[in-house]
């Protein structure tokens, strides 16, 4: 069977996790459920069906090598490492895998494209869903990896699943964030799924669709990987001139919603992005009072809390709906309804120059 | 004009302020609003009077001798100190702080019983209140300062005032904790005032009436005085075998609520016993959201909260009424209205045998 590279992403930093993630230390270097970090679950994930994929390669920030290759060190074959030195969104991130892939392998090599950072609870689950994508792919479809919704969530990007393609689907409609009526509508109607992040591609089908519907980012991308070197521990650093000037967009924009080659494949696995603390609460298992007490944590007369500490004892009293997470030398406390909120700490200590914080 | 020996009663732990007090450093040790500890303002408002205060000495516990000497280090005069083996409530502290200071001064001289944890506003407006309660203790009163209410108050005891002796007044009636509509009947009515725990008594009157309504605590105290020894430190140290078998009581009910040698000085000096994170809140300045922030504390979005770090960074968003307060290996959250619960926390540490907490 026709066997995946997988293209980890591992360039966020996730500041919506903070104070846990760090610009120096990001989300997906840090295990947020369990006791391996989301890095390490997101290469299992993969290494875990062998005959879907081959080894893993990830993109990660060039300040990042020396902390991801730590959590690589026991790995027999730790994965090729390519490292940006800057972050450009994730357009330029598949160009560049692209280029590399097609150059390093073979032009119709099957790349996935896969975030670092994300929770998957079935791997066979997310293994099947990738299988039944690859005819596609191998077809010459974008595939995008659509999660089945499981709540009318009003923060993800919807598609519009179109006429059947064997074990996939047309993609009749991209959807920006809905409000939540139309995101109950979306969840009762059953045919639209969250964009997952996730992309199934042939490389020399994404370096055609990339070149066409945004080649400024196609070029700089190719030049930034020619011109990229060699790190001492073994990295290829992308060229900062040429990738600085690559234009900053997802892959969502610059390609997939202009191509008509794309194509969606259901994901069903138990997926969540973690992308704020309320979605971690979601996501992990609660005590009798519907709180998560993660470390050293005592809850009195609490309910459905987070309380997470890499350190001290964190005690809370009468407290409902709260999160309180302590984590170097920071503690974030707030109501597990605004942790989309934690965004503006992080700004207000940029704007304090807070830096150490950050 | 007659000079008054403060006796400051350094012996509770003020575990109602855990995580900042503790068992080994307790409330009194603590800079609780501005620069100075509790126990250093308290020696302060009586040296800054010295027409009425001779210098303070000070009972505290025999564990906390090092931790408080350190605090008098800097002092030219540093006070006497006399050593409790263990804590035996008030009464004991009130007999053995009068038979000290009638051997070591004179029978007659007044001493002014008060607790070294209690925030008090104006030193001026307190010692008037004590210069006027002089005389009535000079004709073998014992005089309470009775705190005028500044609220309906359900925490507190309240002397109801009598006939005027003076400048003073007689007691009436002494009440337990009253209920809401009961206190602010209390607070309407004008003269009831909350029992502040601060005593002016002649030291041979209180022997006297110590003997009479509480004699086996007199008899104890005496003794644990009589064996006392000298510490290394040039305190003194309270024989243990005698002051254990004290019995535990508070000088209130153990003789002021017995004898009709009573008098009530009224006192109206901004005072606070600051006996819990909201009456904390309560006495602090505020910024125009209401909230009260010590150390490294961003709050955003966020009214009416006490935060207070002794080092790291804390950061509030969206939060209200909320009490949040990290100090050495500990952080605290529990809601504004309910901070009488933070001894369940203590209670539930030692049931935890988490030692190192308390």
């Amino acid at each position: 069977m026709t066997q995946i590279i997988p293209a980890i992403m591992s360039g966020g930093a996730g500041t919506r996790l903070w104070p846990l993630a760090r610009v120096a230390n990001p989300k997906q270097l840090h295990a947020l459920m369990g006791e391996r970090t989301m890095l390490r679950e997101t290469l299992e994930r993969f290494s875990s069906a062998p005959d879907v994929f081959q080894p893993s390669m990830i993109v990660c920030a060039e300040g990042h090598e020396t902390i991801v290759r730590e959590q690589l060190a026991d790995m027999d074959e730790p994965p090729r490492l390519i490292l940006e030195p800057m972050g450009r969104n994730t357009a330029a991130c598949a160009a560049v895998v692209a280029y590399w892939v097609a150059a390093e392998a073979a032009p119709d090599s099957l790349v996935l494209l896969a975030p670092a950072d994300h929770l998957v609870s079935s791997a066979a689950a997310f293994a099947d869903a990738v299988r039944r994508a690859i005819p596609a792919a191998r077809d010459g479809r974008l595939v995008s990896l659509g999660v089945r919704p499981t709540h009318p969530e009003t923060g993800y990007g919807y598609i519009r699943l179109g006429e059947p393609i064997g074990d996939v689907f047309e993609a009749a409609q991209f959807v920006e964030k809905p409000d939540r009526a139309t995101a109950e509508r979306y969840l009762a109607h059953g045919g639209y799924l969250w964009n997952g992040g996730y992309f199934l591609f042939r490389a020399d089908r994404m370096i055609a669709e990339m070149e066409r519907h945004a080649p400024e980012i196609a070029a700089r991308a190719r030049e930034a990987l020619e011109r990229g070197a060699p790190t001492a521990a073994g990295g290829l650093l992308l060229n900062a001139e040429a990738f600085a000037a690559a234009p900053s967009d997802s892959v969502d924009y610059a390609v997939m919603e202009k191509t008509d080659q794309i194509a969606v494949a259901p994901l069903d696995a138990g997926w969540s992005d973690v992308g704020s603390w309320a979605s971690v609460w979601d996501a992990s298992a609660k005590d009798e009072d519907g709180n998560v007490l993660i470390g050293d944590a005592l809850a009195i007369g609490s309910s459905d809390c987070l309380i997470r500490s890499d350190s001290r004892l964190i005690a809370a009293v009468g407290v409902k709906d709260l999160v309180i997470v302590a984590a170097g030398d920071a503690v974030l406390v707030v109501p597990r309804g605004l942790t989309q909120d934690v965004k503006k700490i992080v700004n207000r200590l940029a704007d304090l120059k807070r830096h150490e914080l950050l």
